[in-house]
Order: C-alpha cells, then structure tokens, then sequence
C-alpha cells in the first residue's frame, strides 16, 4: 500500500531561510516511509492563518494527497496558529489521534499537553498536526503510526465490510 | 434505579434489511441491563445526517429517553456522520466520554482511536456515540458503565449536594 | 518566577453566602504558590453564562491575570454552564490539559470523566476549568502543575527557541 503524503512545515523563521535545514519534515518522511507514505508535496510556510488554510486546501484539492502532515505552530507562543486554521478546513475532526498522541507523550513529558495539535478530515484528506520540533514529530507520530494505514483505507471508501462488524464497521 | 435507556442504530444497511440480526444494539441492551438500563425506544436508521438529528430529538423530546446510545457511523468512512450529527444536537459536550472509551480501547486496539464518537447533553437526555460493532459497543460501554447512573442522577437535578464538596459537586 | 493569577469560583450557593469557607479556592491558592502563583484577584459569582463571561474577560484584560483558574460548575446538573462560558471566551483551546487532568483522575475515580473542563487561551491568558470540590481542584491542578510555568513563559512570548527545536518550539 501506498499513502500520497503531503507535509507542511509551519514555521515563519523556516520560511525566511534562517534555518538551512528542516529536520523536523526530514523525520516525517523518514518515519512515514515504513507505512508506504510516498511524499508528493511539502512546503515550509510562516505562521500566517490564511496562507496555511490555502496550503491544506491545496493539497487536498490539487494534490489530492491521501495525508497531510503539518509541522509546528502548535503550541503557546502568540504566533502558533496551525490548529484553528485546521479547524477552519476539516468538516469531520478525529479526536483520537490527537488524544493518543498527547496522553503517550505526556507519560514521559509533562509539556506534551501544551501541543494543541488538531486532526481531522477533509474531502478524502486526513489531516494531522504535529509538533514542531524533530523530538515532537518521532515521539508522536510513532503513537499513531500503526492505525494510519487503516483509516486511509476506509477514507478511499474500498475497504470491505468486516464480517464481525454487524452493520457498520466502526 | 432504573435508567430510560433509547438505542439508535446507525447503518444504511441495517435500516434496509440487509442485516437480519442487530447484534451491536443487542449488546447495548444487555451490558444497560446491569445498571438498570430499561429499553423504551430503539430503532435502526440509515447514515442520513437529518435523520439522525430528527431521531435522537425525537428520543430526547418525546419519548424523554434519560440515556440515549448511538452505534454505528463513527468511522472514517466517506458515509460516516453519526458524530457530526450529535454536535448539532447536543448543548453541552461531555468529552471524558468520549476520551476514555478511546484510550482504554486503544490501549490494546491501536485502530481504536479511528473511532470519531461523541458525548454530549441535549436537555436533560445524555446522548452517547458508540462504535458499530459488538465487539466496540462491549470495550467501549464497559469503560464509562459505573460514571452513568450518577451522570444520570445529577442530569435529572435531584441529586443532594455531597457535604465534602464546598459550594459544588463537580 | 511570579505567575499572576487570578480565582474564580463559580457558586450560586457560594455567591449567596451560604457557605462560609471557600474551601476550593482555598486549595488553588496553596497549590499554586508552589509553582509561583501570586494570586492577584479572586471572586466567587453564581452559575450564571453572561457573569462568567465577565468576570473571565475582566480577569484578563483589566486585571491582566496570567492564569485564571475556575472551580465550579464543570458537571452535569442542569445549572453548570462553567465551560460554555469559557467556550466562548477563549479563541485557542488547549485540549492537553483537560485530557491529562481527566484521564489521571479517571484511573482512581470512575466519576471524574463527568468533569466537563475546558481550557485555552484568550489574549494573553491561560484560563482552566476546576472542578468544584477542593479534592477535585487538588486532583486535578496536581497533574498539569508542571507544565503551566513552561506554558506561561511561551505565552508572553519571551521564551528563546529551544536550539534543538528546529524552527518552531511546540
């Protein structure tokens, strides 16, 4: 199985060029290409609400990338704002990945529970949030990492029905 | 005490007879049965937004259902709309829940957290999303069984202000 | 370092005058000083959405409070409306908090999932649901003690990247 995967580092000192590397994108490729995850698109943009709503939309429209995985702009500072401009372009949000992601974290790093990481999904999208730093991003992506490939499936709408599931499969 | 108990069955196959058995709903009754769960309304009904809406209402305003439990379109399935359904009935979210039904399952069900279910207060109804098989209505309802009769109890604002707690119960 | 912080106790009992000792506000105060709390304002209002709006707005623009810490009004009956209050207040949720202090509470007390705590953040305000009993509040505040003096420093926007945070800090 393949997973068109999209990742969007949010990050205005990225954007600039005052970082020459983005280690944190670099490790979500890494950890995604056990699963299949294939990268078609990736940008680095700052932390500018409207212009990360576009870059989402974009990626799931234009793209029509499976996954998207955002980068930083999670957290406290006056700045971040990568979850409400998520809100703004996901219609079914998915609660779990953002649970387990914290609830792991925080068994071994109290300030796990400042990410205010969202996820949900759009059109044929699955959208997910992680944290900026390369530590954040392996830490929690590995959480969810298994059941990725699951919900993909079932969002393409070709998963068949499992025999023990009685009507419905979730 | 006994606890007015509807269940909403999700499923556009059940509601066409595609299915001869509802063994998720049968599970719902029995597992309520021990805490004095009474069924007084059930129904299985296709995955149509204002049919959901229109139903769990109904359950609510009519028939007064104290406790009214959804199975099924919880999932990342293109036709899955339970959730979204019950955040535009509810008024009050009730998110430890849904939080711990998903953590407890995920603890030994990695796929668990692709579960989108909600928990809210629609007037005095408390209103519960559960998965759509028997075997996530069982790992789910188990995990929140003994916090609903006083849910229930506090809902239906008879209950007597504990001594050890100072101006409030919760 | 001094984190300024202000309690709101929500009561209508409390705000009567019926009980003499505001044992949970009491508790908030012995707990944050540990960590630097400086308590800079405190009243006790009843259950009532439009008051609580006020008082949280006040807190934070007037007063300029840094951490504003709610007890009361988080449960079920039908008059605790404590969350919606702040719902509308904040403009950034912070999910983390409200999952840890459930999810711990939950392991030792089945009840606490009925906690409908919410908490964000509104201009350059930290503001937490408490529970109503002074055992809840110290429940509660004891699992995200840690991470609010990191939280309050990024807040004020004056922490320096961490150097091995690529980009972004969260």
């Amino acid at each position: 199985m393949i997973i068109k995967t999209a990742i969007l580092t949010v990050s205005t000192r990225g954007s600039k060029g005052e970082r020459t590397e983005d280690t944190s994108g670099a490790a979500v490729k890494e950890i995604m290409a056990r699963i299949g995850g294939k990268v078609v698109d990736y940008r680095v943009i700052p932390d500018e609400k409207n212009q990360i709503i576009a870059e989402l939309r974009r990626m799931a429209d234009i793209v029509k990338a499976e996954l998207i995985l955002t980068t930083g702009g999670t957290g406290f500072s006056p700045s971040d704002i990568t979850p409400e401009a998520t809100l703004e372009v996901i219609h079914k949000r998915v609660p779990g990945f953002e649970e387990a992601m914290r609830m792991q974290s925080f068994a071994t790093t109290p300030h796990a529970i400042l990410s205010r990481a969202v996820a949900g999904i759009y059109q044929s999208s699955l959208i997910i949030n992680l944290p900026g730093s390369p530590k954040g991003v392996r830490e929690n992506l590995e959480v969810i990492l298994e059941a990725i490939p699951h919900g993909i499936k079932v969002l393409r709408g070709g998963l068949m029905h499992d025999p023990e599931h009685q009507f419905n499969p979730e």
